[in-house]
């Protein structure tokens, strides 16, 4: 375990990501104090449960005194509210930064109520999995995974560093940019990916000619890859589809008009065009697998689990 | 290894299912002889080198004499041509079927050709990956996966019964329904997941405001999910999408709908139908599950992969 980089980390939420955070700030030694917070008695016991933290308390306000890192970790339609709780009893000189899905609008939210001496420096960990809660969390969550930063125009440098130093220590590497740049690149490698997965699987609940349970039987045909994404958590979702508005409207309209082009080229029978359009693709594929951000392994490796190796 | 079920089994395409079935059979000792054909003089000495097969050759007619069962493994649009090709050499008696991801479009190409005491059993093995070719395939492709069978109205029972036990050997489950009807629920299943997948791959390629290498940095955070199905064999998906153009279209209007009323929430802020919609999504993917049809592991279990286990 190598040297403790804070005195006291106060956590705001403590679902998947803040739960993950805990596990790996423990297991490297980041932080000499977790402090945990979150706003229902349920999920607080949960996490004292699964020792998680060092003090463990339902009033945000009680957990980031002292804090010399404060990471809020709640869906983005509620940073708002955490941030006017939490402002009064941040400490001069503490980093305060976030996990939000979206940045412009995080900004927006809570930028007015941070205190003059509080530098605060808005992130997202690019990782995550379709689960939630408390239990979802673990310490690998982070590792090989990007981690932007937003900063604002006054961001201290010092600090900006040692959050950065907290990330790589997490595991992730580290990218920064604009938010509104930030907000349209999540808006067609994240958000676009989620309403498409999430309209699908409505689509194929709602149909009167294949029944439920036949979509479910023979799901394994391609359709059970979208449902991983629509299994994600709905409340994170709604938020980010309110706050990231623009860019997802934009992302939208030009998938539909790509989509109206492909259905033409299937009605109009036009196989030289479906062939191209389905050729091109494959290369993305190959460039993510070899940037490491997917496995090289069939249908994802599902089937090392699935049938793992007779002896 | 249990009693042979087939004297001579005939291979007619040996890529990716083609060469699954060539395993699995040597596997379970189905057959006492595989001949493999194949159109290619390159793709035929591969399955001579990987030794799928007893004997090999270009000609299909020379594969399918003698064959008690000849399994068509070809692009769907390809059935008629080969159907054409090995009529006359096909034995009275012998069992007939293919693997095709479309069945009444196989079944209008193939029927005519089927001469009088050949038994032609049109099926579908809901089993794949993205990868194409004889490297691709392995002995487990099928196991506890589903075969759909599209019988013609006079299909002999035994042949019927001998052909499913031969699926079963194989480790499917049998399911048996009307051409039109596995159309339509494919349509849904696989076909409509394939097009958007490769759609959206598509809209993230085109995009200025986005650049190429940073969807590939950043794809982790959902759109990597849909360049595994993206990234499947063109000239097939090609066929589908001809061969299956009916079923298709009437999903993607169904699709479209959806996604219109979808984006007209997030235009209009409407938080509690966004919340609606994304809440009912997820109890499918837990019937997924719990039909044996998917892993019950987050991100379908690259993380075992990713970060096997540290000691
Ligand atoms: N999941 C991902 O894949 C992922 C990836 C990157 C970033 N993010 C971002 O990370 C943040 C947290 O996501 P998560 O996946 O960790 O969520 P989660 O597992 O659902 O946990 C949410 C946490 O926020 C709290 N919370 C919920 N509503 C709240 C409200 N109105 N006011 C205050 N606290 C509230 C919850 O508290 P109680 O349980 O006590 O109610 C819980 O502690 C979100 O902003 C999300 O956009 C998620
Ligand atoms: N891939 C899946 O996930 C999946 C699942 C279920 C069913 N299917 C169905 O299975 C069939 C085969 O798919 P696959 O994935 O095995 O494909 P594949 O790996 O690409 O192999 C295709 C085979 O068909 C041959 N072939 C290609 N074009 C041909 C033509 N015009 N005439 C005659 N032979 C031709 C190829 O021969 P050469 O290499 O010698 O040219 C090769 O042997 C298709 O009908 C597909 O719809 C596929």
């Amino acid at each position: 375990m190598s040297k403790a980089l804070f005195d006291k980390i106060a956590l705001v939420g403590i679902g998947l990501i803040g739960s993950s955070l805990a596990r790996v700030i423990r297991r490297e030694g980041i932080a000499r104090h977790i402090a945990i917070s979150t706003r229902s008695a349920s999920t607080l016991a949960r996490a004292e449960e699964l020792g998680l933290g060092d003090s463990y308390s339902t009033d945000a306000k009680e957990a980031v005194k002292d804090a010399d890192l404060i990471i809020v970790s709640v869906p983005v339609g509620s940073s708002g509210v955490v941030a006017a709780e939490i402002a009064p009893a941040l400490k001069p000189g503490a980093i305060l930064t976030d996990v939000g899905s979206t940045k412009a609008s995080v900004i927006a939210q809570m930028a007015p109520y941070v205190p003059e001496g509080v530098h605060f420096i808005p992130g997202h960990p690019l990782a995550g999995t379709e689960k939630s809660g408390p239990d979802a969390g673990f310490a690998d969550l982070f590792e090989n995974r990007w981690c932007i930063f937003t900063p604002l125009p006054d961001t201290d440098p010092v600090a900006l560093e040692k959050l950065s130093e907290f990330w790589r220590r997490c595991g992730s590497n580290i990218d920064t940019m604009d938010p509104e740049h930030h907000d349209m690149t999540l808006a067609i490698v994240s958000h676009l990916p989620h309403i498409i997965a999430y309209n699908i699987v409505g689509t194929a609940d709602d149909l009167e000619s294949v029944t439920k349970s036949e979509v479910i039987k023979y799901s394994a045909s391609g359709f059970r890859d979208f449902t991983r994404l629509a299994a994600s958590d709905p409340t994170m979702w709604r938020d980010v589809c309110l706050h990231n508005k623009d860019a997802i409207l934009e992302m939208l309209a030009r998938f539909s008009e790509d989509l109206a082009s492909l259905q033409r080229a299937i009605r109009w029978g036009d196989g030289d065009k479906l062939f191209e359009m389905f050729t091109r693709t494959r290369a993305i594929r190959r460039s993510i697998i070899d940037a490491g951000q997917e496995v090289d392994v069939p249908n994802f490796g599902r089937e090392a689990i699935e049938h793992p190796v007779k002896n």
